[in-house]
């Protein structure tokens, strides 16, 4: 059975909604990173770079959020989470979720790990402080750019879209007004209203946004 | 035909080398960051993002690396440039690839792009002082765990090694000596006697390496 590490607030939300849309049976494991479940010694063999997500399969691990997404799509194709027959389709697909990890995470990332970019707690503070700027420029070009709506993708809901979901759910907190970006704001309404994102928020203890 | 935009010294050498390990038909377009191509109106309008690589082809265009490795590597079968027809393997090349686009790339890019996190120069020269320390990390990490050897998932090449050999280009000048990571180094070496890695140093004016 598929076993999900994950842990609460974290972008392993992605994954847990991913996961449930499939349909399949699986688990979860619910790692609490205040008390530094992620760098015990049992979690580091499974994955040593000590982050959520992990999903692990009969035949391994997989970590990193674009990865576990694309591998749930193609693995349950019956719930159509991705154009698996379509390489350009599907290569946008993998755009938009490579430029949320890579650009939009980490953003965000500035506000609490700082610490991964720099030792100096002057330009972490500094790093904080302009979170709400560049977490803002993100989120303009995806709502000019990317978003096509109702979907990320347009019509066909894919696994872009519990990815957004999970990391618009993090602009108040980076210091911005999610009013400012209402496609993103209704895409929010549209995920809210999905079965497998009201059972992931209640399952996480999250509020049902 | 295909059209990759690239500058010289950026992660597009990846895109770049594995497009002429396709065997494709292709044609290229250097831009300059030191004039500021990448900002300019036309490019702007194929890449809002106004970053490369970018890969146009007859149904649009595409972004992010990880993303234009995994169409390729599709789009182009005979290469066998990826495990296609095993969802878990595949994720285990998207999850080094993702790795290497959010977290290695990442770390480097603290050294000259500080301004995207931080606006204080102070802070941006604590970001570069700590650029030796974050990329060391990463490539521990790879030389430990990650790269199974001769190439990135083994025996198999695949759209990992063009990657890898990208970044670890970039470890000299991020402050980090090389000779700490003799597999990646040997792994460098094996990359350079590729008759498409050849090419492409060639045509963008690298060193072969």
């Amino acid at each position: 059975m598929l076993r999900l590490y994950y842990a609460a607030g974290t972008c392993a939300l992605a994954s847990h909604i991913a996961l449930a849309e499939t349909g399949a049976d699986y688990e979860t494991v619910r790692l609490d990173f205040a008390t530094g479940d992620q760098r015990k010694p049992d979690y580091l063999k499974l994955n040593p770079k000590g982050r959520v997500p992990l999903l692990v399969t009969d035949r391994g691990a997989l970590s990193e959020t674009p990865a576990i997404l694309a591998f749930l799509a193609q693995s349950f194709p019956a719930a159509k989470l991705a154009p698996l027959d379509d390489a350009f389709a599907f290569g946008r697909v993998q755009a938009f979720n490579s430029y949320l990890c890579a650009t939009v995470h980490v953003a965000h990332a500035h506000r609490m790990r700082g610490y991964r970019w720099a030792d100096d707690p002057a330009a972490i503070a500094a790093m904080q402080r302009t979170v709400p700027r560049s977490v803002g420029e993100c989120f303009d070009l995806i709502e000019r750019e990317m978003l096509q709506g109702p979907w990320v993708m347009g019509d066909a809901y894919t696994i872009c879209d519990p990815y957004l979901f999970t990391l618009s759910g993090w602009l108040a907190g980076d210091g911005v007004d999610p009013a400012q970006f209402p496609k993103v704001q209704d895409h929010r309404r549209r995920m809210a209203q999905r079965p497998a994102v009201e059972k992931v928020l209640a399952e996480e203890g999250l509020p049902q946004s």
